[in-house]
């Protein structure tokens, strides 16, 4: 069959929009029609070609919603009408990882999915010019895409794919980086450097679970409203209080330091202040930013003797089929707030110009909808 | 009154026995009798001159175990005759980190400890030449020295001194860190770097709570036997698979990656071989060793943002008062072993010969009895 797509044919290129030919789903596998999808950094961080893992030409799109179509042979947790959200984390309950229970990062199809095909090792998708590849075993940035059973969550039915979409990344990464990765806990105090949506799903979390003073780092001063609205109670510029003075802020607003803090830019220096703006003893600061390749981290290893942890978390530490359904529950059930997050919402035409305004910073994001 | 003491005059001169006053118990301390105490890597750190916040004329020592022999106005929990082990750590019950119950890290006498006095901002001991200062609160390396109330653990009366000295610090240092801060599960697979006495009591502690595989790291070859009998499972010389495969033998010997490792040198890129070597997903690596002052480590945050945790400990997150006298009844108890870590027992008046037995890595503990 055919599906429309926004193809990435190379680095730093605009996506253009193809008609292509896609595989129906094998054993294993299931097609969903896309119905939703966010345009995220990870996208635009692979398109520019500064992913090393990057593949050439695919289907980009990683944050997705939509309904399943078709199942192949030996699916039997998926009927076609199933609403569902792509996990590019998937969960196949049977590895080494699943198993241990400590960790959501499922190594069953890792390898293929690293290398733009499915499982058995091929790609479904293919034009004129030969194949076309998988990203983050996902590619949503397309009507149909197809999918192993492992990598969808069932989510009910009732809610908008176009907010729930979100819930494919950015929300459950901030808001699992929270509850699975720290665990904060009730009274706690919170850091969160850098407030675009992954960082707005942290502050929103940390609320969530009867955080005490959250505390909010950027150097916008024009995301300090939106990020009171959800949840943080202190903010702190550190181009107005000196950027190294940012740490001993965080320290005299907190008696201390921080009992958690979250680091959601990327940034390696930033990384260090998230550190070190923990208390003594038990602070505990989680990565949650991708940093570009090569960077490094340090600190004095002093920092750690003195009991500080240093962490990170990917997709939130989440169990995808497990975990995610339960978030897009808490958006319908009103405990968690999406809407206002989703900045434009336009067609698949319109992709290229979802890329500028999220380079721009005029969305926090931006979604396309079939 | 007077005591005996080894005094160290200034960084880098070898110690000096000499007789000095010392002042009687104020309100809240205790006069102890030492009746033996460990020579420690620490002592000779503050000694050689490289630790910044050493101060002299001191008594050093830290790794203790005596008599109370006199209580000052208000001591409650100790009298004359109770036997006890002198803590670097207190254990107050009373300041933020205590009430946390998350640290061990006691603050409630760490400025005045920092500045070689009591908690009163004074020195109990004094000579000729004028004030001498106390060292992390202890000064073991008197035959009396005096402590607050609250850097004392009551042990029971059976327990040899010149053995139990030793949980006073190295002992209770590497069995805190697998029982309190790693807390290492039972079938963990655990590496740890460094095979000295710290490292010894990681081994043993990791057999005792049922750990797999045990696998040590060490350049010295002869470590290996003893190593061995304190429960290592494998060893791996660095000079012999390549000190750049380190990671890659711990990664096959456990099929991806021990689920725990300990740094017990307080060498900055060993401390990164140790976090690496660590498991995807959930690995954790504490720092245990001292680095040298101003030293960082590093590593790329995509070895915390998929799931390794980095952390470190002090006197093995042990509360002192609570945890000292329980690795006293596990000794006594034949549960942990120390005897053969005591590799010599000498006078006060050879402890510069302690000194270069340890400098020429001629002895796990030497050990002072009075």
């Amino acid at each position: 069959m055919k599906t429309r797509a926004a193809v990435a044919w190379a680095a730093g290129k605009p996506l253009t929009i193809e008609t292509i030919e896609i595989g129906g789903p094998k054993a294993g596998e299931v097609l969903v029609e896309v119905k939703a999808t966010g345009v995220c950094h990870t996208d635009a961080y692979t398109l520019s070609g500064a992913d090393p893992e990057g593949i050439f030409p695919a289907i980009l799109g990683h944050e997705g919603a939509g309904i399943v179509r078709e199942v192949g042979a030996g699916v039997t947790s998926l009927k076609p009408g199933d609403h569902v959200i792509p996990l590019y984390t998937p969960e196949c309950r049977q590895c080494k990882t699943c198993l241990s229970r400590r960790s959501n990062l499922c190594t069953s199809i890792r390898a293929t999915q690293g290398k733009g095909v499915m499982p058995d090792g091929t790609s479904r998708f293919s034009c004129d010019q030969g194949t076309v590849f998988h990203y983050m075993g996902c590619s949503t940035f397309a009507n149909y895409t197809v999918l192993p059973e492992i990598a969808l969550a069932k989510v009910r039915e009732d809610a908008p794919f176009d907010k729930i979409c979100y819930i494919g990344c950015g929300v459950t990464t901030g808001i699992g980086a929270v509850i699975n990765t720290a665990k904060v806990w009730p009274g706690a105090n919170v850091a969160v450097f850098g407030l675009g949506g992954i960082g707005l799903n942290v502050l929103q979390a940390a609320r969530m679970v009867g955080a005490d003073k959250i505390i909010g780092v950027d150097l916008n001063p024009a995301r300090e409203e939106m990020a009171r609205r959800f949840g943080m109670t202190h903010f702190i510029n550190p181009d107005v209080v000196g950027r190294d003075k940012v740490v001993q802020a965080i320290q005299d607003i907190t008696d201390g330091g921080a009992d958690f803090s979250f680091e959601c830019i990327g940034n390696t220096q930033v990384m260090r202040q998230a550190l070190e703006c923990t208390h003594r003893g038990w602070g505990e600061s989680i990565i949650i930013g991708v940093a570009a390749a090569g960077q490094e981290i340090s600190t004095r290893p002093f920092q750690l003797v003195t009991g500080r942890n240093w962490r990170g978390t990917a997709f939130g530490g989440a169990r995808g089929r497990t975990d995610v359904p339960k978030i897009v529950d808490w958006y319908m059930e009103g405990k968690i707030e999406i809407d206002s997050l989703i900045t434009r919402t336009m067609p698949l035409d319109q992709i290229n110009h979802a890329f500028d305004l999220m380079h721009e910073g005029k969305s926090i994001r931006s979604v396309i909808v079939y």
